[in-house]
């Protein structure tokens, strides 16, 4: 048995890179998958960390996303819309053709979008407004996901999960960043209460006949609900409109009806809006960035977190100590590196 | 006593706007104002009707909005921000005039955003993006209020009520609407609970000390709650950065501070961002329109609500009937068109 191991980010890195190499992606898409994989376990986000190598290549051995896919990012027509092509191929590295273009295109016109069309997405949100905020940008992105949710007041899984992030860029520090699902829970949740033997909180889910449900079994057959009643729901709405709709992408029931599962990464586009404080707030009183520190300071001061904040104190320690990968993990990476899809369940 | 009346649209408008004239508004302002006001008569949307017209009187006679303002549209300086200097006025006729450019701007490059500065704001935001979907866009609007809701996990006001809108145009039909506040509740539903001598539902409010509360009247002393949880407090301190901060306008502390009360309109700005459907989705496959009437009939097909859908039906009975009024508010528009601010409390 392999013994637990602390590994430095970079060595974490050139692994995962090295497995996705192996089991036949290409370098843009083997190191923009790498790239948001180990931040997620650098920030102690297991659920988007290494877990999600295998997923990833399920989704490759299905042949639902492209291996070798080349994004293309289209020359610029004078409008505030950046638009990627991922080719089939996963949204991470459509996403780091174009920010380039959309941080450009939000510094010089204020406001401006980067619609990414026909990807595999698998990935949290938060690298991605991340990203934007390094360029001192403020960002909202946002996709649809698989149909798992029911409207408020409806019987049927119609929406994704959706998420939805937002970030806004601080001075020598992590930005303020939150990116959750608009559904009341996320569905690995409710498959973790049923292998516990454990009821669902009220409110979570209703059964296959559209009735509520505590039942985990009677919840995966029925619908998730969306978080805070009709108003999330809305949210929820808003971006299979302008997500999948708007940008000429599936919606989450598409998406689904494509690909007859969720156990493989969704395909589908996503929509990302930079805006430049610099520029809108340019002629008016107070510096921006100074006047948000007084607002984070406030919020912290009364006892509350900022989203992420647990992420970011992670991100410290992995990086000055490494990250702390159990034996269980590193084996599960050897058998990826030396087995590539053959190795994948 | 006066009798119950039935009255068309255009009379309750021209006796509205003679009440906001009779005040001391002059045309640009009491026009705007006026229209909002009917229009949420017209839905069956009281809480944004007639009842209002006093608020914003008591708000003129306070001296917190200039009555005879005369909103500025900054000249097109290339970019994709649209500009307006309500100049102390209300944001109702700031928006009247805007809306063209921005309509215009994104048009033109499939993004663009209206930012209002120094307005007073007691409008609800529907009116505003039914404006822009009559235009053939999307939009998104927003705006702080004052400090009246503490973030998750904190123990004061902080946010506001921040209210988040978004509309999506419909072809030979009204516009699919949202417009919430992003606290759990109003605060007007908290004072209708301690009127009636009722407790509130659990998770509504906090008392003065940050503890839970169900007493309207602690709770009133404290904070409200943001919807959702974390996740209704991060999309409310969004609204805070993006349409207060970011465009160089109050905060809803900020608000409170230089009001020190609840009782006169706000004064800060407001953000709309406007996307154009075609714009984004060209060259892809497949008419968004068409496609999102799939979304909505799917969503009522189940038994679900469209949000608006009760203010739209509200509408066709008042466009062909009229607005049935109580002898009460005819005798109270009466009492303010005869004495102007002086019938103000």
């Amino acid at each position: 048995m392999t013994e637990a191991v602390m590994m430095s980010v970079e060595a974490l890195q050139n692994r995962v890179l090295a497995i996705f190499e192996r089991a036949g992606l290409n370098k843009i898409q083997a190191a923009a998958l790498a790239h948001v994989i180990v931040a997620g376990e650098r920030d102690a986000c297991k659920s988007h960390g290494i877990y999600r190598i295998e997923g990833a290549l399920r989704t490759v051995k299905a042949g639902k996303v492209k291996p070798d896919a080349v994004p293309a990012l289209a020359p610029d027509d004078g409008s505030a819309i950046v638009r990627v092509d991922a080719q089939g191929g996963f949204a991470n590295a459509a996403f780091e053709l174009g920010v380039p273009a959309l941080a450009e295109r939000a510094t010089r016109l204020g406001i401006a979008a980067m619609v990414i069309n026909d990807c595999s997405h698998f990935s949290a949100l938060w690298p991605e407004v991340e990203a934007v905020t390094a360029r001192g940008l403020a960002a909202l992105a946002m996709c649809p996901s698989y149909a798992t949710v029911a409207p408020s007041g409806g019987s049927k899984p119609l929406l994704g999960t959706n998420p939805f992030a937002f970030g806004w860029p601080r001075k020598d520090q992590p930005p303020y960043v939150f990116d959750f699902a608009t559904s009341v829970a996320a569905r690995g949740e409710i498959e973790l209460h049923r292998r516990a033997g454990k009821q669902l909180p009220e409110g979570w889910a209703i059964d296959a006949a559209g009735n509520p449900t505590t039942d985990p079994v009677a919840a995966l057959e029925g619908a998730m609900m969306p978080f805070g009643g009709h108003k999330g729901s809305a949210i929820a709405t808003m971006i299979e409109l302008l997500a999948g709709i708007m940008i000429g992408d599936l919606t989450s029931p598409e998406v689904l009806d494509y690909l007859g599962t969720t156990i493989l990464a969704p395909f589908h586009g996503e929509l990302i809006i930079a805006m430049s404080p610099e520029a809108f707030a340019k002629g008016r009183p107070g510096d921006p960035f100074a006047r948000a520190e007084v607002l984070f300071e406030t919020i912290v001061g009364q006892g509350a977190r900022l989203p992420s904040q647990r992420r970011f104190a992670a991100r410290i320690q992995s990086e000055a100590k490494g990250i702390s990968l159990t034996a269980a993990e590193i084996a599960q990476l050897d058998a990826l590196l030396a087995g590539g899809l053959a190795a994948v369940n």
